[in-house]
This record gives structure tokens, C-alpha cells and sequence, in this order.
């Protein structure tokens, strides 16, 4: 019987046409399903589930995939296997074989974001792949205070990309956080939530930053949570701040690592 | 009469073909010049005259140039004014208007480079472009001790690259310093010295890697600065791990910052 393998994936998505298998793009899946075929004895082609997907120029510390392998490969030789096979902006932090209930969309309990603004009056030449940038002034404790509206279940219609193909805009925030890392002259956002609309980290940081900056009342969220518009938040944050990660699921893999 | 600007300047060496001016090439000196000229009202070609070069793929972040500009442009407008017009993988850091007889080539003291070495089994996805890589187990306290010997003036045929122009080997280091930064999981180098030889500090980098894996004698080299051979020195670690941070002038200038 095969085996189910579940992995933890880093990638650099810069030069990423987003996660999902796009026709004549690169993209994370099309690049790991290569991958995975590879190392696989099967004649049937082996598709890759993550646990959701990422835009494109969006990075992943902690994305969860999973598939299902007919021949016995240990999961030490799962990472190293893959690693080799894989280019440098792509790699494989573990792998762990799990039962065949386990299903990186489907059974994952929630998820962390991480956004990393960049400040200055310039964008650095090391970050401008890998940060978002705002150069007026900000006034955390603005965020942070409006970040304590965050906390808890809401209705997101204010926060969502017109391509979103959810159902319903109702998503629960379980802690969301902002800091200053003065070092590196970046604040840093993180949202764990039980899951995020198309694009909803990036809106959600552009309105902070806003009223960081003033520009918007402290309390603007729980009006936007009324009127259900995203004309209220036209500002979408740029992929390149915007990292996954941690996906939760079972007891068992609710390490914060 | 001209006014001489003395420029700091950050890049990602990544996307460079190096700093020196080539046909058909991408380098540090082609786009800065270009973005010069944008602002000149001169109509003779304003060159610009960089420290030193740095080779395809190095970082800097304190890479000094000068240029002479007719017309008369207020430190922060020059800063302002390049960033605008440079690419993102290049900033200004600042400007500062200097005497004629300043040359940021000739009349350099000193420079002082880093270089990032990035340890683990793996690649980080997010440090191919900016680190050097070493999987083998190291002992800093070898490098430590080796890194001793280092310090004062020291002939360094052992460890010039091939296509080196100058005329005598001896340089004088006067500080290079080693430390692990546990948290990303690399080792840092610093070097600080009167100059540094063509791919220098990458072969040094690549000898004291190989002494702290016990591939070499601790104090070897104390014997390479006497065989003056580079068949002794193979390896040259990556341009990847490489980053002018300083360049020192009269005292005036020289603030560690």
C-alpha cells in the first residue's frame, strides 16, 4: 500500500508563478510534482495537495504538502532525495510519513502569516524581494491597538481580492501581533488564523499601516467588518513581505516551532 | 568649477556582471553612470570612479564613488534624485560633497569586506544569492586561532586568483575577526585591511573553512605565506557570501559605523 508523506517546504517565491500548476509558468507545485516523479517507481503521475496556495512572489517557511509514494522510502531519504533533485529556491525542511486520513488542505486546522514591512525613506537592495515597504511615519501603538479588533471572528467581505472563490467571508483570527525589529528597520506582522481569504494578509496589513500612519481611525476595522466593501480597502500589500509560515493541524503537529 | 561628490552606495551584486564597465553587460559602474548623466547638465560624459571593483555576484554596502557634477546639486538632492532613477538593487546610501583632490580609489586607506557562510545540510532558500555554504562540521576555535596568524603584513600569492594585475602580493590585514551567528546559522567574517588582492578574501575564507574542518593544519597559513603558491589554494569560496562593507579615507571618514 502506499505510503502518505507529508512535507514542510521552504521557498524563495520570487521567481514563482504562485503554488498552483499554471500552463507555461513556474510554479511551486509544477516544480515539486517534477521532483517527487522523480523518486517515484509508480507509472501513474503523482500529484502534490498543499495545504493551500500562495501568490505568486509570496514565501513559505512552513507550507504543507502531501503525497502518496508506492515504493518504501524512509523520510530521511524523502528530504535528502528531494533536496537533490530540487532547485536552490525551493527545499524540503522534513517529511514525516502520516496516516492516509491526513490531508494538507482538508484536515489543517489554521495558519501563520508573517509580513515583513521595510522602512527608510529608500527600499534596501537586499529586501526588495523579500519585504513589503512603507516610508511615512507609523505609530505602533496605533497598530496595535487596532489589532486587538482583529482578534476573533469576523466577516472579511471588506478584505477579500475579487478573485476569491470562498463562499463565505467569515474567518476567526486566533492572535495577531505587530513588532518593531529596530536592528533591521522593519515592522513585523503575524496573523494565526483558522484560515485567510485571497489576499486577505496583504489588505489587512495595508489598512494597518494606513492607520499607523493616521490616515485611518484606530478603530476603522470594525467599521470595515460592517460594510462588507472592499472599495474601503483598495490598498493590497505587495506579495514580497508576505511569508507562510506554519500550518496547523492535529494535536500532534501544533508544534510552534 | 565641478563640484566632487563623494557617494556611498548598497547593491545586491546578484544581477550585476560585477562593478567595472563591460560591453553588453549589466555592471554596478554602467548603471550608476547612467543614472549620473540623467542628472548632469554637462554635455561631456561624466565618468564616476568606484574604490575598487567588485566581481559578478559580490555585495556591497558601503562601496564609495566619486564623480564631479557642473552643476550645483544639494547633497540630499543627489541622494534623492539617483534613487529615483537607480534600479532597485542599487541605492544610494548618501552623498556628501568633497574636496578635488579626494579620490575614492587612490587615496582610500582601507577597506573592510564581510563574508556569510551559511551552515546546514541544505541551501536556505531565502540565502542562495546572499551566503557562501559549508555543510561540513567546524570547530571556530581552529578558525579562531588560524585567524591570528592573519593579522599584520603578510605576502599573499598563495592566495591571489589568476587574473590579478598587481604588481606585489604583500598586504597589510589589520583586523579579521570571526563569529557565529547561532540564530541564522551562519559564521560571519570580517576583514579589515590596507587592500585585498583579486578573489583574496574568498580563498582566505575558503582555507579558514577548510581549518576548521580539520582539513588543514591550524596554522597553515603561516607556511602558505611562505610557499607563495596558489596550487596550495584551490578553492575559492562563492561570490555569493561576499560584501564590501567599508571603505576608509582620511579620519574625517573613518567612523565605524
Amino acid at each position: 500500500m502506499a505510503k502518505r508523506y507529508m512535507i514542510t517546504l521552504a521557498y524563495d517565491g520570487t521567481n514563482f508563478a504562485g503554488f498552483q500548476s499554471q500552463p507555461d509558468q513556474r510554479t511551486v507545485q509544477d516544480v515539486l510534482e517534477k521532483a517527487v516523479n522523480k523518486m517515484s517507481t509508480s507509472k501513474k503521475f503523482v500529484h502534490i495537495f498543499g495545504s493551500g496556495r500562495t501568490d505568486a512572489g509570496v514565501h513559505a517557511f512552513g507550507q504543507i504538502v502531501h503525497f502518496d509514494l508506492e515504493n518504501d522510502i524512509p523520510e530521511k531519504g524523502i528530504v535528502n532525495g528531494l533536496n537533490s533533485l530540487l532547485p536552490l529556491d525551493m527545499q524540503i525542511v522534513s517529511a514525516k510519513v502520516v496516516t492516509n486520513d491526513f490531508h494538507a488542505r482538508f484536515t489543517a486546522h489554521g495558519k501563520r502569516y508573517m509580513y515583513r514591512v521595510s522602512r527608510g525613506r529608500f527600499v534596501d537592495p537586499f529586501k526588495r524581494f523579500y519585504t513589503g515597504h512603507y516610508k511615512y511615519p507609523l505609530d505602533i501603538k496605533l497598530i496595535e491597538e487596532a489589532m486587538a479588533d482583529v482578534i476573533g471572528t469576523h466577516d472579511y467581505s471588506s478584505f477579500v481580492a475579487s478573485g476569491s472563490q470562498s463562499s463565505s467571508h467569515v474567518r476567526t483570527i486566533y492572535d495577531a501581533t505587530v513588532r518593531e525589529d529596530r536592528a533591521n528597520n522593519e515592522v513585523i506582522f503575524e496573523f494565526y488564523g483558522s484560515g485567510f481569504l485571497y489576499n486577505q494578509v496583504r489588505i489587512m496589513v495595508a489598512a494597518l499601516l494606513e492607520i499607523g500612519n493616521g490616515k485611518r481611525p484606530v478603530h476603522d476595522f470594525l467599521r470595515l467588518y460592517e460594510v462588507k466593501d472592499r472599495n474601503e480597502c483598495r490598498v493590497t500589500a505587495p506579495a514580497s513581505g508576505l511569508y507562510l509560515k506554519q500550518v496547523y493541524y492535529g494535536s500532534e503537529s501544533d508544534k510552534e516551532s
